[in-house]
């Protein structure tokens, strides 16, 4: 008789109320039964103290290596594993000299994820998640690029997916959604409605054996984006930058990329150094960076317009976390309007050859912004985080995106426009 | 005095007509002097066959790990790096149970690349290699996906760029290389007449100091090709698959993959084995196909129709060498009509969460096809080249992908729906 395998167990322990800090057992609760407020994911820290750098770097190309971080995929036979993960960062000297950075500037890029934006992330932990707790159907209250990939894994998986987002968002996010073959359901109103719908189905009859990767399998999903940190940290040889930028919808990401960067630190991955947290919105759906400006503790809901649809989520359950990570640290946040938006795209793209979705032309404008006004320093190493793709959103700049000229084929068509 | 750092020298050797077999120096040659033949690039054998896995291995996670196989880049510091490559091999075991595979079937998805379709391999390569011959733009004819690429490439480097595509292009196509700030000209014509333009323009005075990358630059360009037969050959345990299908516009890549596999035989990278090759075109644009069917050397040119724009060349330059890789290895060639192209997306969707542009849905419904007439053995392992990305042509698919409904964001509206 052989020795079984040894799969290393989770280091998660325990499902913690960032509110007034109660813990439960690990399992589909969202919310404290003490105080309703939300949960995250608790670890036992000596566990995730013992992951080494070899550790990971033995691992595969993709957000699994970071497993003995995670709650859940130690099993690697257990992870819905859709390549997520590994994305490029890219050195943006280009764009650093145009905006007067002396530090080196780099663009983390997730568009290079397989549904291309970040989401894949979350999801693919959300929906390891749901399958270990027993769920039999995937959904997702959605601003578009989370139903593309509730959609993806779930077709890659075999596994039904009922997907929710509002019916007015951009036609290839749409297109992109439903040609993976699930339910997709348009919703007549904001992601906010989404939102308040998904979690009334949550509690009904009918979806209980439904996950909802953002509602009820939430203190999951949201751990996904601490491989945004994590990768960063270690594609930079093992050790923080100085700054970095970050678009905020329900304002989790940037939660997440700050909370990897502590556990780094604790557990002894990267030397001890201190980092600066920035936070980008569009003017068209700024509650956050609203709330820092005013010196509140908590955004006020507003009703969201304007081209970066991807971050519009006006009433963000995230919101006074993202603005601790931001003050703790002293960093900044601040909103850029629709202009502003389409030319941090074209800045990225000349630069560095990135085609974002609006939301990175959101942190491009807000990174501008910020060295512009003094609230960034350029001469400190910074990453900015490109979350999606700009095939997603080509109509939000494809009135400035034509062609130079139309000719025909012909030398004398050259000449006549001027290109011989 | 410490020793200077050894750079490995190129292992390529000359410029060798494949008509003919005159050899000529390495350079900006991409005709042969004697016959007015196609050249590609030549190499040392015994230089090739120094290469070892463990070299490799020990590479960037990119094309450039395969710098010992390739004409340029193996100073590091050359390299035109945009991280291209080694892009996701997807075990497709539910595509593969839907078509009666009784052996595993495998998606390479080459839409994970920077601007997410194959060109990022050749034009890596190439302005790599226009770069080291000294020319000051780079250039190219295009179906679309060459022309996002090299607009991206030249912008990350910040080299002019001009490209040439046809003026009825996917829009996606158009503001994804727009957006990139080079010079985009639309022509009105077919890719065979923006072709024409290009090998015209190539030879005027006001172009000398412009390499146009699959023009004067072709011989470099097209050995990019040869990574995805590299990376399939790695990603499989270091052994070749017995089958692949691979989609046909000029008939370059498909013919590259087959030189590959020659080489890491020869090389000794892989065991030996043998293998088939097979071809797909859309029926709108099956000159190589129709000769293939014919019986024919040499594919007669078309007029191009079809959704499948990326494949839409009517006078395929490699045509002879594509019918000759998949008749020399007892592979086939078959066509599929538009219908069968969107129904070919669809299966691969949601079967393993890809979403191929529509090439991508002329080669899985191409490998239908040829399962369904006994052509391909689903018995054999077979590798399917998924080329592009579905969010560049959503118009071909967007009637058929909506909503499943568009309701008000109450129970009462889920229940009208039958969702509850």
């Amino acid at each position: 008789m052989t020795a079984a395998l040894q799969i290393p167990t989770s280091p998660a322990d325990a499902l913690v109320c960032r509110n007034c800090g109660a813990r439960f057992p690990l399992g589909a609760q969202h919310a404290c039964f003490e105080c309703f407020g939300p949960l995250e994911i608790g670890y036992d820290t000596e566990a995730l103290a013992r992951v080494t750098r070899a550790d990971v770097e033995s691992g595969p190309h993709s957000i699994w290596r970071y497993a003995g971080l995670l709650p859940v995929g130690q099993d690697a036979s257990s992870r819905v594993d859709s390549g997520t993960g590994m994305t490029p960062l890219i050195r943006a000297d280009r764009l650093g000299e145009q905006l007067g950075f002396t530090a080196p500037l780099w663009v983390k890029d997730d568009s290079a994820n397989p549904t291309h934006s970040f989401k894949d992330r979350v999801v693919s932990i959300a929906i390891t998640a749901a399958r270990e707790l027993g769920f039999e159907r995937i959904a997702c209250a959605s601003t578009g690029n989370l139903a593309n990939s509730v959609a993806a894994h779930a077709a890659r998986i075999g596994m039904p997916s009922i997907v929710f987002v509002p019916a007015d968002l951009e036609p290839a996010k749409i297109v992109q959604t439903a040609v993976y073959g699930g339910t997709l359901v348009g919703i007549q109103g904001s992601y906010d409605d989404v939102n308040r719908l998904c979690s009334e189905l949550a509690e009904t009859d009918e979806f209980e054996r439904t996950g909802f990767v953002n509602v009820n399998v939430r203190p999951y999903y949201a751990e996904g984006s601490k491989t945004l940190g994590y990768e960063v940290a270690e594609q930079l040889g093992w050790r923080l930058p100085g700054q970095y930028v970050a678009p905020m919808a329900s304002g989790s990401m940037l939660t997440k990329i700050h909370k990897a960067f502590k556990e780094l630190v604790a557990g002894g991955l990267v030397p001890q150094s201190s980092w600066r947290v920035f936070g980008a919105q569009s003017a068209g759906c700024a509650p956050i960076a609203t709330a820092f400006a005013q010196g509140w503790d908590v955004p006020q809901p507003v009703k969201p317009t304007g081209i970066a649809k991807s971050l519009n989520i006006g009433n963000p359950a995230d919101g006074p976390y993202a603005l601790d990570a931001v003050r703790s640290t002293g960093g900044a946040m601040a909103s850029v309007d629709d202009d502003e938006i389409r030319e941090g795209i074209r800045l990225l793209a000349r630069t560095t050859g990135v085609f974002a979705e609006t939301a990175g032309g959101v942190t491009v404008a807000v990174l501008r912004k910020l060295v512009r006004s003094g609230q960034l320093d350029p001469s400190v190493e910074t990453v900015v985080y490109n979350t999606g793709d700009g095939l997603k959103t080509v109509d939000a700049i494809s009135d400035g995106a034509r062609p130079t000229a139309v000719i025909p084929a012909t030398l004398k068509g050259m000449r006549e426009a001027g290109l011989l």
